[in-house]
């Protein structure tokens, strides 16, 4: 399948265009403020002196670094502020295909789409894993994959589209894997703000020299559009110490620097952000995972309790997720989702529902009067 | 040479650590004020509504693309806005390497370090072809080197560092050139408001299917933190419409969208700012030529008088522009600029002053004071 041009925008232009009120449920954007450090940020730099107009250091400002160092334990010197979680992500994907032997990407079947069509711009192979009845990737299922040929593991958690979250074992797991072939487990952790269960364990916390993280602010603030991420990678001491060189390399022949009023803006939120704004963005998400779920359990679907993210994949009988039914499901129901097909082979009889909208109440009970 | 780290942060770091006062002219980043709209802008966004604050399109804002399309006269479906001129020129040369035969890049020399830099990062090879005496590409000698091999011909007017501005015949030709050997001209033409000559003409006044055009605000608005650029590819009816699209998917894949807070404050810049506010930044960086260049004449150096840009190459009797002279002028003379030696070869023995700083009259009286 192509994933080179994610088919996010095909979905929400159809519910657009629809001639009926459409409950959008396809995009990932939160749908609520983000913290009022972000806009007292933003306002504070709109009157700077002209000089803080001007470049920021290319591997972001350094207040910035320095606090996500110390929001993970981690050096400075091994982050690379970002364009968004896209970046970091682009970034630690070539990082590992430059420096690792082999040319093969493994990844999740269902997979946010970006990672694979990213693999596939690369030219490299990619070899999906299909998730176990709960949506979850077992290790055991990606250590019989591995091998030689492995650059790159990606894994996502919390996950998109799955929900499923990842514990410390699991992700030990995982890094043992890349270790032991000779990869880098590459472990993007943009929504590990939202874990409902509890068991969220980074990838940071385990110790080798086989792991990148990323990560952004797109969701945790709820800044999408700023695109300020990072990527973390291993100690620059270490045998792979020279990949956060060359990403840094690369960035800057890339992109120069990020956007300073974005970095500036994130850099003023994280000192005056409390953590029940968090709290508060989570206790939402789970009041709506359990309206959404109880109107599936009435319709009479398949479905995952998300563990944590924005997502909740299910299966209605007689109506498999295909772009058709997606689109029949707008029109006729009312509610936008995403195909599963979108998302590879394993889920292609899924819809995925974001949670990103008020109306989920509005949208559960559309889908019990057409399906229940 | 090692272009892929360019090496103005050392120069400048350099100088930072100098036990005296320094004048920097390292530096590219303009010393003035940006438009007040850039600063409207701003404080606008901060004030947006939630839905704001997610993703751009991943093109660009819709308003703003309409605006460039029409400051340039193109089809708004041939624009790629991108983070800077920096991601641009990545988009240009990247997608002329990977569209045409050959893996050549033709480039200057003196060149700006970025683009052979991203040559060297792109495993492409490089031909330089030094500029004449008055700091110009002669044609000539492009059409002399372009060949089967050659994908991508980079062209830089109003140029840095050697002042040179290309006229519509010049331009033509570099065109007429990368059409006969079935490569991309990239004309990189962000200093396009600091035209002293009244010469300049933009590669998009030729008609031809094989010239891209990059610019950016981070100069003409005195915001180089932002990162707000674009990339004008040919037009898609033609037989190199393809371009623009696989630009588009390597954009989304890199960096899924530009930041959405300076997309909107350039977009509302551009609607309010008058012709005066350029007009008024010409004019003063002409008076700073001037004093400059009447500097350069006592102090008995060799020069051409810039037609256009922020710079002034100079060299002066017996002290060739090497790393350890630029830090020898920092410490015996209190003025810093870039070592010819960082552009290649063909002006290794010059040095590159910046002409973005208020105290040009101070850099040349010592200048005067040192050499004359």
């Amino acid at each position: 399948m192509d994933y080179e041009t994610p088919q996010f925008y095909r979905v929400m232009q159809y519910a657009a265009r629809a001639d009926r009120d459409v409950v959008d449920m396809v995009s990932g954007s939160p749908d609520w403020d983000p913290p009022a450090g972000v806009r007292e940020g933003l306002s504070e730099y709109a009157d700077a002196d002209a000089a803080d107009f001007q470049y920021a250091p290319s591997r972001g400002l350094g207040g910035l670094r320095e606090q996500i160092a110390a929001r993970h334990g981690v050096g400075a010197d091994r982050i690379v502020v970002t364009n968004g979680a896209g970046e970091a992500n682009h970034l630690a994907m070539t990082g590992g295909l430059d420096r690792f032997e082999g040319d093969e990407v493994v990844l999740a079947d269902p997979v946010y789409p970006y990672y694979a069509g990213r693999a596939n711009f690369l030219d490299a192979e990619t070899t999906f894993v299909p998730v176990d009845g709960d949506g979850r990737l077992d290790p055991d299922g990606v250590r019989a994959v591995a091998g030689d040929e492995t650059a790159v593991i990606v894994v996502n958690s919390p996950n998109n589209p799955t929900g499923a979250v990842y514990d410390a074992d699991a992700m030990s797991e995982f890094a043992a894997i890349a270790e032991g072939n000779d990869a880098l487990l590459v472990a993007d952790e943009v929504y590990d703000r939202f874990d409902y269960s509890g068991r969220f364990s980074s990838a940071l916390d385990v110790d080798s020299p086989n792991v990148a993280v990323t990560n952004a602010f797109s969701k945790s603030m709820a800044i999408t559009g700023f695109r300020v991420g990072y990527a973390v990678f291993p100690p620059t001491d270490g045998p792979t110490g020279g990949l956060v060189e060359r990403a840094t390399t690369r960035h800057m022949l890339t992109n120069v620097s990020g956007s300073r009023p974005a970095q500036y803006a994130v850099e003023r939120a994280m000192e005056t952000t409390e953590a029940r704004y968090y709290e508060a963005a989570r206790d939402r998400l789970r009041t709506r995972i359990d309206s959404f779920c109880d109107a599936l359990d009435a319709a009479g679907a398949t479905y995952s309790r998300p563990d944590g993210g924005f997502y909740v994949l299910a299966r209605f009988p007689d109506f498999p997720g295909t772009f058709d039914n997606a689109e029949r499901l707008i029109d006729e129901a009312g509610v936008a989702g995403m195909p599963g097909a979108a998302f590879g082979e394993a889920r292609a009889d899924w819809l995925r529902f974001s949670l990103t909208t008020p109306r989920v109440e509005t949208a559960a009970g559309r889908l019990v009067d057409y399906f229940g």
